[in-house]
């Protein structure tokens, strides 16, 4: 009789391959689970892989909707970025696969949930505290972590032995110098060669993108629109079409993006657990939405909310979802202020994409007012008294002439180095 | 006998040409001063002109190094950035300038200082506010405030007629359809026809940077190296040579971002007395140098004291300079902690410019050791035990789990949308 | 012709019956408005001398129930505090007024609105942002800042000279050496022999809470209930008795507080104009709910979310209120979080007060269950793996050590001062 | 031969007396460490006891003053507490103690450090934090952690039964009904019957306080000088004694908070690693001094960097201790801005301690002059232009008035509920 039934986030490459059969092996039942977040796939052959392997169910959901909606959107309202320059691509994927694959693990029964991360990174942590959330009885299997399972595979050489020795029918490809992780918001690229953070990536490590210096000479110019901060259209000027569709418009400025280049992202970052690692992202779709937000904010958000959102939502959200703290009271408080925060967050930009660049070519709101010409205008003084400039400067002098009088008498100006 | 003296912002320009000559009028002595904070001038032209209109004296003073070692440095240990975009250049020269013009003031035994500034900027506000504090009894007259100015110069053909009645020397040149601000930093573009949000800019109208479409098709690589943050030098690579003079490599980071197209922004921003405006901005050694900053740091510190820093010094530490409070304790607050958290940023970071990219090649440094390939490393288990993961977690999804018990007592899993 | 109708706060004091007076000399039509915040007041009398002044109208509105229920329970559900200690007592109170003043006024089709505030205090600022924010258009005469009153009337002489020479009924009661402000929230003291920060407060000043030395012997319990934050019930242990009505509970714990000498609290604040002030005040009723609340968010509320709205909702949210900024998009940003983060907040407070003291007995929640007492218990391991706290200080130590290293190389111990 | 050197944290009570002697009889070398910070102890009886046990060596240090020095006062200066009521009397103790007992280790050369902490508590993670960043190389046992003893001791009676066998001299008083941890700055009470959150505390469970209601009727005033934010000073006004070393002080003012029974705290607080726990703490002479801190910062601390700094640092630094954070670079980092806040905390306050209250009678500082009570005043216009006020709302309302445009056209007023 088996131990219990595992649900194992199963990818048809040779780690979980291996640990599909290891499951076994130890006397568990299998049910393998892979989300579809927009990453290329055989989907049939994984299924195929995954039965005959042994698993005895295989389920394989499409997630691109929610994936993009619930997560992407909701970062590029945010302006969501880690550390000043990471879109989250990997971060944002994971709470909707943990959710999928723990409602697959509640329906079919299974006591444990199981994965194929390793034990220094940030995705075994995200994982595992969404699973715990969702269903805090659930049991986890974390193969990399238990020494039964990575004393005995110590490298890939070990995984391959075993999968010729159990028969698992895996293509005997050459591994990349690299790993990564691809979805609809990016791939990301890390380990092997790029663990050296001075050695340049190599030209066709990148999938997603076009590389720039050869992209078109011509730029494109494409219309982003937004509703409450979130993104409803995108028209191409080239071809006057418009994309409402969710997936489809965050698809195909993945297509225009990758020709032209945008989004490439060469960092060292802080994992969660403490370690720096070097990591290549690229996310097209994502680059361009979150620079088009950002500007409409401009136009349209009162300069106070804009600040404090800055400083604490921005800043904590991408944080949260950076450390797999997605299912997490903290984030749903945060969350809860960024929308809140997006309600007037509504109209466009004109956009043109150019070898790299998001170039802003304006913005406009039918809807919002807080910009207005007259008011801005230098020249105009219509309702508006220079006077009470004077008034505000008295004012906001005050204690600042004490701190002058304080350095004064400090023996220097407040103006002195 | 005079009403007091003066020391006025003198630019040679037709408004402060005509204040100038009004001041007099008005009964006031005027002792002129110009900064050189690295703008375009006939120097010698200006001061001629101040001394054929009536000023008693004219002072001209090159603050590019303090400038540039001061300020822009700061900013760069900072990554200072105003609502997402904005490199503060002006911002930045401001601090310089009114401390120059008020020990000009001070030595002169001026009673007033005096500037062109409209009612409705930044300027007045960052100038005047550094003028009360470094000499809290100093008064201030501001023309374009004063309804006995404003009212008599209600435009630019008022100020024309005012200076040919008056034999002032100006050169009756077409005005540009915007306002100019330039200096080392940057020059800022404004009003006019960019009061339009949605009017794209001239191709034209961009003196600081060449258009990124035209610029080169080979990309130019530089090295830049810091200490404690700041930079200390750059070397170009396709000539080996290296330049560790503040002024002269970030001139020289000017000259390359300009043929490179680096730097340009175009954004609606909020000023600080609660009106919104557009503004465009290049500054190309801005952008190059905080790049390099931003990516350096990733290498070399903390993520604790990185995330702080993020959170409150480079936010505020901005917001203070864009607002005006650079003469302020809260500046010299948090200033005091962002050079603290300087003190490991050492290393040098290789770049590559290409038609409006900065791209990072790499970063090494050869002191600090913060990142270790092999700690970092995915295949190496030394010095690290997978296990302490698991109990990490498992401590993490403590709180989390009650989080989740909540949600399902709620009547949802914590994962329900 | 009237110049127009003002709506002015008519308090039936010297300094705004003058004001009635010489508005009316100014040629205005002046509505008189007085709120009625639970401050004591012979209501009657102060309408009867409105009219007999010349007011064409005198608006008495009862706005005690909405200061409670909108302001002070909000407060309260913040933890609202200035600066520390202040517990915002007038702040709360001007958001209500303005709010009923400028409907009167919208009402009574006023084209203005006025005040009796003093040019150096806070509550010109709140009232004026207030009114100005409710209704853009609507003008404001504050008389203390137009120099056409305030050289006429340079003290208080000058008004009594001026109430007997335009027949004002005012009793010609000596002034306190002090100014006070009373609501239902608190009174505060100011002025006068205040403004030397050393000079201990008489005795008689204090009128809402009785001197803690001769308070009584016996302390007195009382319980207080919360639902999402908001008190919703109090109990007075030594007679049983429930109070659930707002206004009741919060006049019950006035009236007890007062009686052990609860909330005075004396401090230099920092106005928003940027002076310092000496304050004075006393609020017995928002002492005991903030304490309460307090106390039991630490049973209920989840760690991260406390630590967050801690930093920015609660002290932002306070800083809101004290600045005049309740009718801001900022304060209805974050009261948007602070009410989220409320949801939870259900549960009992038993309280004793003796002289001066509020000492928490204990607490309880029926609903909430994030206080387990088994697993807070250090005898028990049902639940918990010992084994996991050593992997998460494991984890938490490999940044740590790495400092360490760096201070050890640096020629020292990270322990070493 | 030994396994090894391992410097324990012995108190001389069951715990580590147990632990000692099985850290022996696993084969194990044995320093023993014990720090005074101000606990009542019978040294000699300790080290006696240690000795006849078998450790090799017992090492007692008198750390009082680096405590008081280098921990309580800086907490002052940062008015540091813990969720809004703790003030961190265990959390200030840790450092110090493990930096001495780090420092034993390593002259006696030790490759462990071992302690008698419990699994589920934040002193373990303090501890070994501390150890680890210190000394990285260090190796740690935690016995409490550890199955082979934990398994084996499951109680208190499992202890005595092995003192008993193995002749441990232990005196076989019966346990108190609750843990404690007393030091210079507080005792702490936890765990056993105050498990249960509503059970009120037994009236003879305070050691460090009187009872309030028994204290005196009569209040006793002492003033409180300070320099830079540190106590320098304390003066009794009954005796007109002045006391200036800093333990000395620290003492005194624990013997006058005794008498009048200040400082006791009972909370529910939430512990690092994710469980609420309830603490009862007493903190006479801490209590004192950071309300004595408090006040004088409102009269010299500019009301920015007030802002900032209790936004910023107060929380975070508090945070950082309470877990286990002094030796990071966060701390070091939140450190610096601190004392560089404090730099005009000059002056001193007047105290008056009653039945538990800390009342403020006045403060003055002889070099700071932030505050003016000329300026202050209400009756004063000197210095001061009351225009300016109304300049300074017209330019805060320019924004308001957006946001009370867009209220209405929303279909109603900003001030509508």
């Amino acid at each position: 009789m088996a131990k219990g039934k595992v649900c194992l986030a199963y990818s048809g490459g040779l780690d979980t391959s291996c640990i599909l059969r290891w499951l076994m092996e130890e006397g568990y039942e299998v049910v393998c689970f892979l989300a579809n977040v927009g990453q290329e796939e055989d989907w049939a052959a994984v299924e195929a892989k995954a039965l005959k392997i042994g698993a005895v169910k295989m389920v394989i959901e499409d997630l691109q909707k929610e994936f993009v909606e619930d997560l992407c959107f909701r970062a590029v309202q945010c302006n969501a970025i880690y550390e000043g320059r990471y879109l989250l691509g990997t971060s944002l994927a994971r709470p909707v696969i943990a959710r999928a694959q723990m409602k697959v693990a509640i329906q079919e029964g299974c006591d444990f949930v199981s994965h194929g991360c390793t034990g220094k990174g940030n995705d075994q942590v995200r994982f595992e505290l969404a699973f715990l959330t969702i269903q805090p009885s659930i049991k986890i299997i974390a193969p990399w972590r238990d020494p039964k399972f990575f004393d005995r595979f110590q490298g890939r050489n070990d995984l391959l032995d075993y999968a010729e020795k159990t028969g698992l029918p895996v293509t005997s490809t050459k591994a990349k110098p690299w790993s990564m992780d691809a979805n609809l918001a990016h791939i990301s690229y890390e380990a092997g060669v790029l663990e050296d953070p001075d050695h340049t990536p190599d030209d066709d490590m990148w999938l997603m993108t076009d590389d720039p210096v050869k992209a078109p000479n011509e730029p494109e110019d494409v219309n982003v629109y937004f509703e409450k901060g979130v993104p409803t259209k995108v028209k191409t000027l080239k071809d006057g079409k418009e994309y409402t569709d969710s997936v489809e418009l965050f698809t195909l400025l993945n297509k225009i993006g990758k020709l032209h280049g945008i989004g490439r992202v060469d960092i060292v970052e802080n994992r969660f657990i403490g370690l720096k690692s070097r990591g290549c992202y690229e996310s097209p779709a994502m680059t361009v939405l979150r620079w088009a937000h950002l500007d409409l904010e401009g136009l349209v958000m009162d300069a106070q909310v804009r600040s404090l959102r800055d400083q604490f939502v921005t800043h904590k959200w991408s944080e949260f979802l950076y450390n797999g703290m997605y299912f997490s009271p903290e984030r749903e408080f945060v969350e809860n202020s960024l929308v809140f925060a997006q309600k007037r967050v509504n109209g466009m930009v004109r956009l043109r994409l150019y070898k790299g660049n998001v170039f802003v070519l304006g913005r406009s709101s039918e809807t919002e007012k807080l910009y207005s010409e007259e008011e801005a205008s230098m020249d105009s003084l219509d309702n508006f008294s220079p006077e009470d400039t004077t008034g505000f400067i008295g004012i906001c002098s005050i204690r600042l002439k004490k701190y002058g009088l304080q350095k004064i008498e400090e023996g220097g100006l407040a103006g002195s180095k």
